[in-house]
């Protein structure tokens, strides 16, 4: 396979100490590329970054009406959060309403993310439960639904469970991909992850930020979804998360989400595009990195939005006495095809 | 720049999820190229994968003779150890004796690596100091070295300081490179890193592994340090870290040192060669991969040795549940660069 182009480069004193490749594609909700660099029909695993596709039939299906689901709720089913406490308590109290408990989940356990509640966990030796797992909103989502349609949720992530059935016709249909003909790897909390192109995993996001041509339910459900997102951005992440802290600055234009291995998405309802990214060595540094100048260049930020950013558009590399070393920058590469993009 | 090969690649499922591009190379003493993949000229910033010839002069200024340094402190000094408690404490004593204490040591505080140690530490609410880095045995090293000649030790660490001009000199010389006309950087403990051609840094570990053809002095000490570092494997790294593991499972054959962003470099006593690799983007799980297939190449491993390393041979990647999702894997052609490796 041929090179994708280094996109983002990590820099020491003068000189580039690493690099990473990558490739991106921004895409309208038929498919069409706006924008692109490196290889668009690399396959990917998006990982997290299908979240907020993943919980379209939590919609569909009439749970999230039948239990009154509310907006952090569906937030958080679009979620990687961070396991801080706000978070735990609104899955723990989420699963109370539907008649389960975190035992039901079957993510697995995570420990806390942001150093915080991190250490405290530790200080106060917190028993940790599935319900602090980065995952546990999408599966309290999935959960939902099979209480909803009346499916035992035992086994609910196994690719043959009514769960996933669902998950992956919707995840089919809005990507225009044939997931039988994919491959099919578990991902980190357990459910399928298919390996599909990145133009695909696109035109999915693009579809959701442009739903005009879906079926009405289909619609109403990207609709909802992405709202939700805009206005719980802290239980998409948690705090100083890069998606919250996007969708805190741009909360008008952008959806963004990440998955672990270098891949990000992002819904742009107001432009109508879709964008997916992955940095083929999986980093996410340079993921953050290069989603960001793809963001700024769409025109998704205002001024003020920019500034807001700032730890992201400059990601400084201090020694640990605190001085500057380096940078995480985006190639020349990375801004001349951005800057080459089709005017939209 | 031609791009590098994939020497690492990560699977999920069936697929390939992420590509770990990368060079290195093994030389013997004289700087021949033994074996290679990628381009042997990318100049390199070593990070801590030098330590082991940074120390060099805390030996030949007579400073280790004159404190009478103990087998494990000149392990230290070659060290990126994890702060568990014993790394400290003997770290703590060695200071003690040159009339020193952490408050002296001026590589910036780093929380402990290993999650037993982080823990306790959070648990307890320890005060963290300078000695818990993974850089502070080679600080120690550089102040005994100063209160051995004279030198005041404060800014030790800055370019023109005694301490690093001897330590660049010595540098330079083993790695047979003018280090005034390279890239000059700050690594993460605030000393100077040279942004150095790949080949240059093997060739400097060749001449730690085969001393025949240096200065009585400066073989001595590549002796002694390398003995030092069998010797004392855990306090080179530590508990299950990569080249403590390796030393252990390889005591006669390998000396091996790694640094940040994805470099790894080894003396091979028995061989009189050295290596010196570095992954494109920084990982280190790609550089752990690489480099224990390039020493198996390179028979360092017994039977036995290679069944104490199965978890860097055959790295898995699970779920958070606890399942098998894929594994970390050399690509075919690192095995194919190892394979047409000239007889040794």
């Amino acid at each position: 396979m041929s090179a994708n182009p280094i996109l983002v480069e990590v820099t020491r004193g003068p000189a580039v100490e690493s690099r990473h490749r990558g490739a991106f594609v921004v895409v309208d909700a038929s498919g069409k590329i706006v924008c692109a660099a490196g290889d668009p029909n690399m396959p990917v695993y998006p990982r997290s970054s299908a979240k907020p596709l993943q919980a379209i039939p939590l919609i569909e299906s009439g749970a999230a009406d039948r239990f009154g689901l509310t907006d952090r709720e569906l937030a958080l089913a679009c979620a990687s959060h961070q396991g801080e406490p706000a978070h735990v308590r609104a899955i723990e109290s989420w699963l109370a309403r539907i008649g389960l408990s975190p035992g039901s989940l079957e993510c697995g356990v995570q420990a806390p993310r942001t150093p915080e509640a991190s250490e405290d966990a530790i200080r106060k030796g917190i028993r940790l439960t599935p319900a602090y797992h980065n995952c546990s909103g999408k599966h309290s989502g999935f959960l939902t639904a099979c209480v909803a349609c009346g499916n035992n949720p035992s086994g609910y992530i196994e690719p043959d469970h009514p769960a996933q059935r669902r998950v992956t016709a919707t995840l089919g249909e809005m990507t225009d991909c044939d997931l039988t003909r994919v491959a099919l790897g578990r991902d980190g909390c357990g459910i399928p992850v298919y390996h599909l192109p990145l133009q695909n995993l696109a035109t999915g996001m693009a579809r959701l930020a442009d739903p005009s041509t879906q079926p009405k339910a289909r619609a109403e459900a990207a609709e909802r979804l992405l709202n939700a997102m805009a206005s719980e951005p802290f239980y998409v992440n948690g705090t100083g998360g890069f998606t919250t802290e996007v969708m805190k600055a741009a909360p008008r234009t952008v959806r963004a989400k990440g998955g672990f291995e270098g891949v990000y998405t992002a819904a742009l309802p107001t432009k109508g595009l879709g964008v997916a990214l992955k940095i083929e060595d999986g980093a996410m540094r340079a993921a953050e990195c290069a989603m960001v100048h793809i963001l700024q260049a769409l025109d998704c930020f205002s001024a003020r939005g920019e500034e807001q950013l700032d730890q992201f558009f400059n990601a400084i590399i201090r020694t640990f006495a605190g001085n500057i070393a380096g940078s995480v920058r985006p190639s020349a590469s990375l801004t001349s095809s951005l800057s080459s993009r089709l005017s939209l």
